[in-house]
C-alpha cells in the first residue's frame, strides 16, 4: 500500500501534513480535484508543443514536470492512506483486466486501442 | 524510482507495454494528457456530492476509485520510466520546498494555505 | 455559430489571432488541452473550500474566475470557429436529447442524476 | 451576458433546469469541476492522436467533439448567470490584457508565446 518505494518518504509525507494538522482539508473530493489540477498542470507543459518539439521540451521543462510529478505522488499517498487502497492491489488487478481486453496477439504494435 | 512498493509488480506494468509495443504512443504529451483524463474522471466521481455525502460517496463508489487510482499509477509508472524520473527523490525535494514555504509553527492546524 | 452575443466581439477575438498570425498553433488537441488546463485552473479556486464557504469564495476570487471564464470563451470561440461547430444547433439537441433523458416528471427535484 | 447567439436558446438553457428544479445542485464548485470534466472529455478524444491524424481525427469524431462543446456552452450558461458574469465584457478585458502582453509587432507569426 505505497505509491513510494522508500517506505520511511511514505512515512515522511504523511508526517508532513500531521505535523500541520491538514488532514481536515482533505477528503475524497479535495484530493480528487487537486490531483485533476497538478495533472492539468502537467498536461500545461506540452499544450502548445507540436510532436516533433516534444524530445526538447522534456529538457527545457525537467524541473517544472518533477514539481508536478512529486504532487501528482503526495496527492495520490494522501488519497490511498484515507481511503485504505491497496496500490499494488488495484494496479495489479487493473493489468489483469486491461490484460483481457487487450490480448497481446491482438493488440501487438496496434494502435487500435489509441484509434478508437 | 518507482511509485509501486512490490518490485515486480513495477516491472509488471511495463512487460505489460512491452508485450503489446505500445511504447511507441507513449511520450511526455500523451501521458501527461491521460493523466489528466483519468484524474478528472477520479474528480468526476464527486462532482455533485455535497461534504455532508462525502463519506457514503467513498463507499458506494469504491471500485470506480479504485480503478481510477490504477490507471494514474500505471501512467505514473510510465511517465517516470520513460523520463527516468527518481520519484523518491523528487517527492524529497518536494517536501523540502514545501516544508519551507509552510513552516509547522506559522501553519498547524491553519487553513491559511487552503485559502489563499 | 457564437458563444459571445456581440459578433462584433466574436470578430475581436478572430482578429486578435488573426493580427498575430496564431491560428497556426490552433488544432482540435491544442485548443482541447488549452480548454482542459482553463478550466482545470477556474475548479482550482474552489478546490479546497468546504461547501459552507462558497458563496464567500466566490465573492473574494471574482476577477480570477471572470478571467478564467474569459479564457474559457476565447478558446471555444477559436474551437468552433475552426472547425465550424454551430453552437446553437449543437446545444439545441443536447438539451433534446438531455429532456429525452430526464424526464421532468420523474426527475423534477430529484437528486438522482446528481447521486448515480 | 449570453455565451449564445440566440437568446430565446440561451433561455431554453436555464428554462431546462429550472423546470427540473436543478439550480439547487449548481455551485462554483460543481460547475466548475463539471466544466474540468467535461473539458477533459473533450481532450481524451486526441490523447493518443499524433498531430498528423488530427484532421482525420476531427472527422471521425464530429459527434463526441459536438457533445463536449454543447456540454461546456450549457455549464458555462449556468455558471454566468449564476455569477451575473458579463461574457461580453470580460473576454473584451482579457483581449485587451493580452494585447496589452503580446503586441503585434513583437508576437506576430511568433511562437514564443507558446514556446515559454
Amino acid at each position: 500500500m505505497s505509491i513510494l518505494k522508500d517506505p520511511s518518504l511514505w512515512q515522511s509525507v504523511l508526517d508532513f501534513r500531521s505535523a500541520r494538522d491538514w488532514g481536515q482539508f482533505h477528503t475524497l473530493r479535495t484530493l480528487s480535484t487537486a490531483l485533476a489540477v497538478e495533472a492539468a498542470e502537467l498536461a500545461e507543459i506540452t499544450q502548445w508543443t507540436p510532436d516533433s518539439d516534444l524530445a526538447k521540451r522534456s529538457i527545457e521543462a525537467r524541473d517544472k514536470i518533477e514539481e508536478e510529478v512529486a504532487d501528482l505522488c503526495i496527492l495520490l499517498t494522501y488519497l490511498v492512506h484515507d481511503l485504505a487502497i491497496d496500490v499494488d492491489d488495484v494496479v495489479r488487478r487493473k493489468l489483469a483486466t486491461n490484460g483481457a481486453k487487450y490480448p497481446i496477439d491482438r493488440f501487438k504494435g496496434s494502435s487500435r486501442k489509441y484509434n478508437e
